[in-house]
């Protein structure tokens, strides 16, 4: 069997390839593109699948897609093999050797990515139990941006792996003559991980709402403390000012002024107020 | 076969056509009023179809319904040729040659709108994508009418790719005479087409949620921190205010009113007075 | 075949037609009783229905319950021809004539009053479109009141669908004598076209759950706008009030106290403290 | 046939029937652990049946266990005849004859026991009338609590309601020996209305939620309104004090201080600022 | 038959027993790896099953692994007897003697582990009980936290149980030689009870939300209380501050100055413009 690796979707030899095994335009036309979907396409004579490896680069998940035509005597793959699963994939699809029908090939290649879908979810999953932990001892913005950032990385992740997970049903049952019913049982086994993972992306994002939820219900709770204590802090002022400012008034008559005791007097009365005040509000069950 | 391609519902020629196909009035009437629901009905001797292909108009996704009946030796179709889509479609059609049985018409017609459906949606990802970058940056209300724009247009758009799926759903199985058994499969790519699209609407309402969500609780981290800016402001003002209030009340017997120093020593009862707040406040937590 | 049409389940005339018919107590009980649940009986003898048709009443949805009784030599219906359904329908199963099986009769009135069920959303459609185009543009407490009365609506109006469409699927399959095979398809028309109207108030929830969120949203907006004119408007004040006040302090050795331009000193004070606040807030964005 | 009633599950009764009857030790287990669950044992002598009729006790549903066991020549039945449809159900299940076959006893007393199942259903259903009449007049914390309150009694009710559905689903197929096939479709009736009941469930509590939802953006309102009501407060005050304060300074050369009309236009000063501040605040909408 | 109990998958003893009855390396190496996942795998010469048991730690939910291979003639499990359903899964497999084939085993062990899930869920619906009476009466931020606490118990409660019920779910269809069909009813049996409690952990989850809805609510009318409390402190206070200040100024003419009862016509001022200010809020309903 012959077995062509390139590297890019841009390579020239793709269209020499096209030409010699009557690849459909279409097909070539959806390597070049970049950003493809996930995709299998059953064609008499070859399957055309396009997955989408996932490997960290930077703390980030990045998306490396690879394209396989395989066919009865030939096999293509098209992906970047500096990316961790398509190197693992293509070297456990090699491994298998050259005798290997097309479907088994595909399943090698599914399996492995679909394993590396794993550690990306135990991935989010590490990242998610650290928020849990910080959340509720310091709620900060960074903290919010985390959730916000991780939640969108799971809805992409599911997005994937729903996609997937269809090639993986379309892939177990009647699927045309280059798929032996032999390797059925491959596929759903391949299939059950990928409903495992999203049940599983599913559960991570029930936590990470909680997270969200304890955030949120934090920042409530700070507004609401905040509030009480401007509002002591008015109490404790105002009936100070007020009165104070009562007996910065020009004008003639106020008692106690001319007292000697004023002062004791009037910071008495400031005093009882405030603390009538306070007693009134806790009485109320306001503050 | 008879083609007639009316522009708009309200040609007269519509009228013949129907007197001459013995067209159900039911159907006549559906075309001529606007905004008709998207259907198909069976009828033995021709299919009726009502689409809503889209399209986009000034940074907007408009409608532009398409009429379609198609009998074993005549196609009517009743849209705007002014509409990308419909051109396409009909283009698509024409191309198809005249002796086209009528659910393969039907087929042409409707793959070629649900691929204009793929559009519409990558033009709102695109938006959303925008969306995602400004919200954590500089959420403004702009940002906010933007996300429920976008999150209406998502709500409509899977209205209509509900409609048309049910539409695939009816024609991939027992379709009656004038669906060919064979065309089956045909359908049922264009159904599975509109399944994907009505998953990838949900992913990016969710995405689009998760946005709302961020500018949500970044309004609510602000007005949590304009809280804390005027208690900190009070905090620093009211202890000064009420000293200097009393240091002017006309009261006699006031302390250090006649030291040389006492402008230094109240000032400084002041600001330690404000200090000792602050300190306070922090030492709770409580800001 | 013998009609009868009672405008009110109180007439006395049921009683006599029970007897006559042999009507079963307990459907004469359920007649009788007011606002009734939706239902379908199948006796061996005849076929006992009630209906909700709805229609709109000084701009409100209101119900007007209606119950058929129908058998292979009579139909016994009773329901008040005020309203609007209930009056086509019966005219509708009159034109058909007197040799009209039971599930005929059923069948007409029944898709009667589903089309008009189309009319009520219909017009909550409009009334939808109308909040939200008032939404974003002056969002009041008024338009709050409304926005939960149709979310109330909607709520009514999928309980009634819900259950008519039970019957729908109840008269589809294996439904006894009294309901020919033949009429399997229309039923199964109207049961589509209750899965529709279903689907289309599940899609009218999501808009109006968008306008609360838009309104909420703003809301939020505003509280924090407010709060951040409130923060601005003490910054602006407190340090002139706490600078005046200490110059109104009957103390001796305030600087400036004796100079000819204090006055402007001070007043230049006031400025710059101001203003630094304000850069202060600006330069942390915390406003 | 002999029928044994005991009143409680504590009676030294049951040892004995067990012995007699060879009931199986787990289910004398069963009915002597209080709150016992909700379920169906068909042994090959007789049938075992746990369920729990709902009262109202002081306007709360309460539950009362009601445990049968039922064979081809006994029924004992252990419940509280105090308990309404328990006595209901025993009455009824007594008038149809010591002949009556185990699967029809028990069919006699699941029936009036979701009869008395929708009783409670429309006690909540008025409950929720009234508050929804009430939260848009005068929302207070006690309508709250009424909301909370209630959607709890609707989230307990579903459960009892879904654990009893899954009885009827139990009982309408391949039920064994015991069980005629000819009872079938009365259990398929049980089970629809509780597929009913459960329905109603979900619309009353969405129901419930808009209430909730109403009260909630009420608060949210009002907030927002008391900030106003603050904010325009202070813009009112703090020109006036301000000034005041400034020209209560003791320093000299304030502009106007000698002056005859000096309060005139200090206080028209305070006056004109004042306006000003709030036109300000209307023209740019910040209240 | 050949029993093994290993305490720790770190014994070396497992080695020994992976190479006499050839157990796969994949499974050994499952076994080693900490926190593996639940799951069950179909050997043609034994079963390998892993299960999480729940026992309760400090009033924590712990999970303790027990990964079990069963064969025609061997047994090995692998689990920490310091757990309690461990322990007792144990004690009934071994009591069920050596004949037992493995398929009983898994389910002896397999039903012993569910039956302590039931234990897990008590557990929490003990404490959310707990949450609910305290939630109205007095709600702390440490409530909140037991609400979060318990929501995430709940969601990874969930996890494990749907993962169990996978098993249950392999287990009671075409498994393989070594699961005989007999025992099937039997595993469905624990599939039921896997079903039963993901239901009760849905409504416990309802239950959480309702309590955090209550708090939330609750926190929200504090918070507006306090914004009132605030409010009215300031319309109490504004006015005798601005009027007080007015008449601290060092300008000549205002009114009433020099009179003798000065000082009750500015008091009456002061009490008359806070009651009218108080008047105006409560007529305008804006507190």
């Amino acid at each position: 069997m012959a077995w062509y690796q390139l590297e890019s979707q841009d390579n020239a030899q793709l269209d020499e390839l096209a030409a010699k095994f009557k690849l459909h335009p279409l097909h070539i036309e959806d390597c070049r593109a970049h950003g493809g979907r996930i995709k299998i396409d059953m064609m008499p004579d070859y399957l055309f699948v396009t997955l989408k490896p996932l490997h960290i680069v930077e703390e980030e998940i990045a998306e490396s897609p690879l394209h396989i035509f395989t066919g009865r005597d030939f096999c293509i793959t098209i992906g970047d093999m500096q990316c961790a699963p398509v190197r693992e994939a293509m070297e456990r699809a090699w491994r298998a050797g050259s005798d290997t029908p097309p479907a088994k090939i595909i399943y090698l290649i599914l399996d492995t990515i679909v394993d590396a879908y794993f550690l990306m979810v135990d991935h989010l999953d590490d990242r998610i139990d650290l928020i849990e932990d910080d959340v509720l001892d310091n709620p900060t913005p960074k903290i919010l941006e985390s959730i916000f950032e991780n939640k969108r990385q799971l809805i992409n992740l599911r997005r994937i792996i729903v996609a997937t997970r269809d090639i993986g049903m379309h892939l177990q049952r009647d699927s045309g003559d280059l798929v032996e019913a032999s390797l059925y049982p491959f596929f759903r086994d391949v299939y059950d991980h990928l409903l495992r993972l999203a049940d599983t992306i599913d559960t991570l994002r029930d936590l990470l709402n909680n997270t969200l939820d304890v955030y949120l219900s934090t920042v409530a709770n700070r507004t609401n403390q905040v509030m009480k204590v401007l509002t002591v802090l008015s109490t404790i002022a105002l009936p100070a000012l007020v009165i104070s400012s009562i007996y910065g008034m020009n004008l003639k008559g106020l008692p106690f002024l001319e007292r000697d005791y004023g002062v004791l007097i009037v910071g008495g009365m400031m005093f009882a107020s405030t603390v009538f005040l306070l007693v009134l509000l806790r009485l109320f069950r306001w503050l």
